[in-house]
């Protein structure tokens, strides 16, 4: 079973509706989700938020954040999901903030990415540092977020 | 040169931006404009909406519509790249809507498929008669997206 499989089935089991908020992947991690067949049962949407604009008009992350720390940032991938949750109306929001490259962004190095969680146990940000060209940051962004969603849609008071 | 770079490379210079609002398709669509390097000086963003809930509350469809005709219609993928333009804040929006399979829904058969464009120039949608499994079917309907919408952005008038 594929990890996105993995993640529908728990979500369905449990009666969870899910949904993505994506910087860096750019809708790669909801392609992800909704590749499954009965993906819907469970997945309402995503907010794709490439650029700072998108990411404060729907997605309500303070202007003020993103103008003092850029948008690779741990609390900026908290506010992406917590903003995706709210908006897309669901009960667990991942989100993908970071630097695919080929080019360092805001001084940040290429493969520093941050995933955010939230959900009814609470929310948190987790850093990764990943290594490859563009396509290989991207698709470890994405397998990454789908396990950390998946094991907290299991575990939700370890949020 | 991808459907996609040849999409980015007209846009950009033109000065023009784009997203995305997607059905079927899941985040696919963004995805492959976002994996062109260069993509974040044209493209905003996306909104996933896999639910007519998510259809109303980001995009603005009207419940109504969503209502009487089901989400696999042409007046809703030009209500959904209509709801993206504004909601994205970009020049040019282009949705999907329709049926991966592999089951049909609300009376479509597999593989039909509405494309919405919503810009300066006008809106409009195109009907898609597809074949294929569900991977097939979200492939064609991303390449003839992004196809319509190089199209619409090189002769505006024609919306």
């Amino acid at each position: 079973m594929s990890r996105a499989a993995d993640l529908v089935r728990r979500a369905t089991e449990r009666g969870l509706t899910v949904g993505t908020a994506e910087s860096l992947t750019g809708g790669a991690l909801a392609a992800e989700i909704v590749s499954v067949a009965g993906a819907s049962a469970c997945f309402a949407g995503a907010v794709v938020s490439y650029t700072h604009e998108v990411k404060e008009r729907i997605l309500g992350v303070p202007h003020a954040l993103l103008e003092e720390r850029g948008a690779v940032d741990p609390d900026v991938a908290t506010a992406m999901a917590r903003g995706a949750r709210q908006r897309l109306g669901v009960d667990w929001a991942v989100s993908t903030t970071g630097v695919a490259g080929p080019e360092p962004h805001d001084g940040h190095a290429v493969g520093t990415v941050f995933v955010g969680i939230s959900g009814p146990g609470g929310e948190r940000s987790e850093r990764l540092d990943l290594h490859g060209d563009r396509a290989q940051i991207r698709r470890a962004t994405v397998e990454r977020a789908i396990d950390m969603l998946a094991t907290q849609i299991s575990f939700p008071a370890n949020a």
